[in-house]
């Protein structure tokens, strides 16, 4: 036979067989979790098909976080979150708070997810683990509730395509601009139930803060997982961020000879900032496309764009200086740790006096719920992940996505900016290292 | 004839008339402010009153806050917002923005309001302007809107019921423990339509940060209007606070023989801290009848006791150690002013450290729209003005009203708790002096 991909090797792994892309296996699950919106539907999932004595497969890796209507934005939130709260203490599972952050940032930061991990999700973001070269995947609420149960799911093991970045990418160009332009190539359905498999110089060059972006966004390409081969950098990232040790097998990685759907290769020279225009990720121009139009709002945040180093590109990009007039800048961190951090740097205090408005740590407005939801006719320039009709609130507002560099150049002058036009010395750090949460 | 209190004082300014308590004038509004739920409804009122041509009375008295959905938390709210902005461009009215803060904090920090002042507000806690010896009252919105085109609206003049405070007051207890006090004495209904004048010498000791909370929960027990003697601490906090010089009219005060509907006395000494028990202000106790009820939330803000004051007491209580497990500390500056005076004094930053979840700044909770919105079997307590049944979410849940020290003492240990139980040394400081928003 021939070799395997990461994502075959990882489902071979978990199921006891030895597969390829189109076989169906019965695999164990290392991590499982549920938030405040799909948290109750899977607890309702779990009684539905436990007995009397029910118990959790595995409790200790069984973890909800309350973060899309965190604090609650309403009374049906406020019970959901009094759901999990119960349904985690009865069942000894792990449970976090308000205030936390985001589930897949959370995961992270506690040490959950370790490289070649199964992880699912009952959030379509879950393919953020692969970040740290997990598989990582979204299920239904459902699904989620069974798996509680048995700490088993089935797959159809994916088949693989390929995004390969070679060279260096120019300043100015994030993990997020080259996200966009690889859902711009292949399109929304482009990687449909496929692993997107991240690859090439320009992609080791990327210090994890930055793969999990590509990671996260492979769903909007359709991907069950999004994945990028793990080094010593993700040894390195989980020892400081999350106080994980961990060893990478050597042969956690895709075979020389394993078979791939399609390879799309890039040069990264070739690139430039990226921006999707309204109302699918798919809509990704080249950010000369989009300059000076106006927008309304910024909102920096979001399980994609929402760690500390995303935050501090905008605080250096605006230190000094002002939001411009009429445009309303919204902060929120992914994390309760990445605020404290923000706080402690002074990058809470810059934007603050730059006129943003920095909120508690969870998804903000990204799913339209609170914290800054649009209007009729808002245009809205953000950091975030999806930008379908409603998403961020009104069907008729307008949702443009890009890099949090992009998202300050937008906040200083109102309209969209190239960030290549705003000079900060610390824009570099943020492409090569991570300064996240360290402990 | 007899002499007159400040109330009728101040009415016979603003229409030119000798008048008395039960009269009806017309009178001059010097200030008039609409917020982001009611802005929109007294924008259709004036647009329903005024022809083609249509102007505002007096622009620069015409102010607009988002404060009550700030950040938007729904699609309406958005609009709203929108409306609001759009309205004060085109006529040139003030606007103030997300994070700017609560109406009532915002009027006074940007020195719109002088004692004497007659000051409308569409928001029923427009009461809180008289801690600055100014006569402030909530109208309707249809009230507002056609304040905005004329400039003037009719008044009953008011009967004074007087609390007098002689003494000094222990420590631990607040104006806030006094008007909960006085408003379970007289009951919810007790000065309906009437002006609650505060005076004694335990009044006039009152730093305006406290008076200011006097004034707003006159409302509480019907009050129209609810004010305090203006003095020289007065003329030092609007010339510190609000960069704002004023001198005050000596006759701005009740005459030795004004007539009172009735006068409640009180020896400093004799009074403790006190908290309303669900579901109505009315429900004061003092708090060794309610200590070691379990809380599941701790809020801390709105236009009552979201000063930077009462926050720092919560701080100063917090600092080094931690909220309680299980319960939720939520903090909500009352101004984007107050939230940067916490943030540079480092009381965000302790509380944060301790557990609490700090918002933007707004109205918060406090009126159960979001930023921690109870579900049905939630226990609260609350720096708030209100605990009407539902006033913070569910109609099942509870909500108990004290001051900011015993909010902290409650957070600190996860049940009610006597503030005076709790030792910090600058506890003395915040009854005594205002520390707030220094320019």
């Amino acid at each position: 036979m021939t070799g395997k991909t990461i994502t075959e090797k990882i489902l071979s792994d978990h199921s006891g067989e030895d597969v390829r892309a189109g076989d169906y296996v019965e695999a164990r699950v290392d991590e499982m979790i549920g938030h405040d919106v799909t948290g109750p539907l899977a607890i309702d999932a779990f009684e539905d098909v436990t007995g009397e004595d029910r118990e959790l497969a595995a409790p200790d890796s069984t973890v909800f976080t309350i973060d899309h209507h965190a604090p609650a934005d309403g009374v049906k939130a406020a019970n959901n979150h009094n759901i999990v709260r119960a349904f985690a203490e009865k069942y000894g599972a792990h449970q976090y708070e308000i205030n936390d952050g985001i589930c897949h940032q959370v995961m992270i930061e506690e040490g959950f997810v370790e490289p070649g991990d199964l992880v699912v999700g009952a959030d379509s973001h879950s393919t953020t683990y692969g970040g740290l070269g997990a598989f990582g995947t979204g299920v239904g609420s459902t699904d989620l509730g069974t798996t509680f149960a048995t700490g088993e799911l089935w797959f159809r093991v994916p088949e693989t395509i390929r995004f390969e970045v070679h060279g260096d990418l120019p300043k100015g160009v994030y993990a997020k601009d080259l996200i966009l332009k690889f859902i711009g190539d292949v399109g929304f359905d482009g990687a449909t139930y496929k692993t997107a498999e991240y690859a090439g110089s320009a992609i080791a060059d990327l210090p994890i803060h930055q793969r999990l972006v590509l990671a996260n966004m492979a769903i909007e390409m359709g991907g069950k997982a999004g994945i990028v081969e793990p080094d010593d950098r993700v040894v390195d990232y989980l020892e400081h961020q999350a106080d994980l040790e961990v060893s990478i097998d050597p042969d956690l990685a895709s075979d020389d000879d394993a078979t791939y759907e399609a390879v799309h290769s890039y040069e990264g020279a070739d690139l430039e900032p990226q921006v999707a225009k309204p109302s699918n990720p798919e809509n990704a121009v080249g950010v000369d496309d989009v300059v000076g139009i106006d927008v309304d709002q910024v909102f920096v945040g979001t399980c994609t764009n929402g760690r500390y180093e995303d935050i501090r590109v905008v605080a250096d990009a605006l230190e000094g200086e002002q939001v411009a007039p009429g445009t309303r800048l919204i902060v929120v961190p992914a994390s309760g740790a990445v605020y404290e951090k923000c706080l402690e740097t002074g990058v809470l205090e810059a934007l603050v006096a730059a006129g943003a408005t920095f909120q508690s740590a969870g998804c903000g407005p990204c799913a339209g719920y609170h914290q800054g939801v649009l209007g009729d006719d808002d245009v809205c320039l953000a950091t975030a992940n999806r930008n379908f009709p409603g998403r961020e609130g009104s069907m008729d507002s307008r949702v443009y996505l890009a890099s949090p560099a992009t998202a300050a150049a937008t906040a200083l002058y109102g309209e969209i900016t190239d960030p290549r036009e705003i000079e900060t010395e610390r824009y570099d750090d943020h492409a090569t290292a991570d300064l996240g949460v360290v402990r």
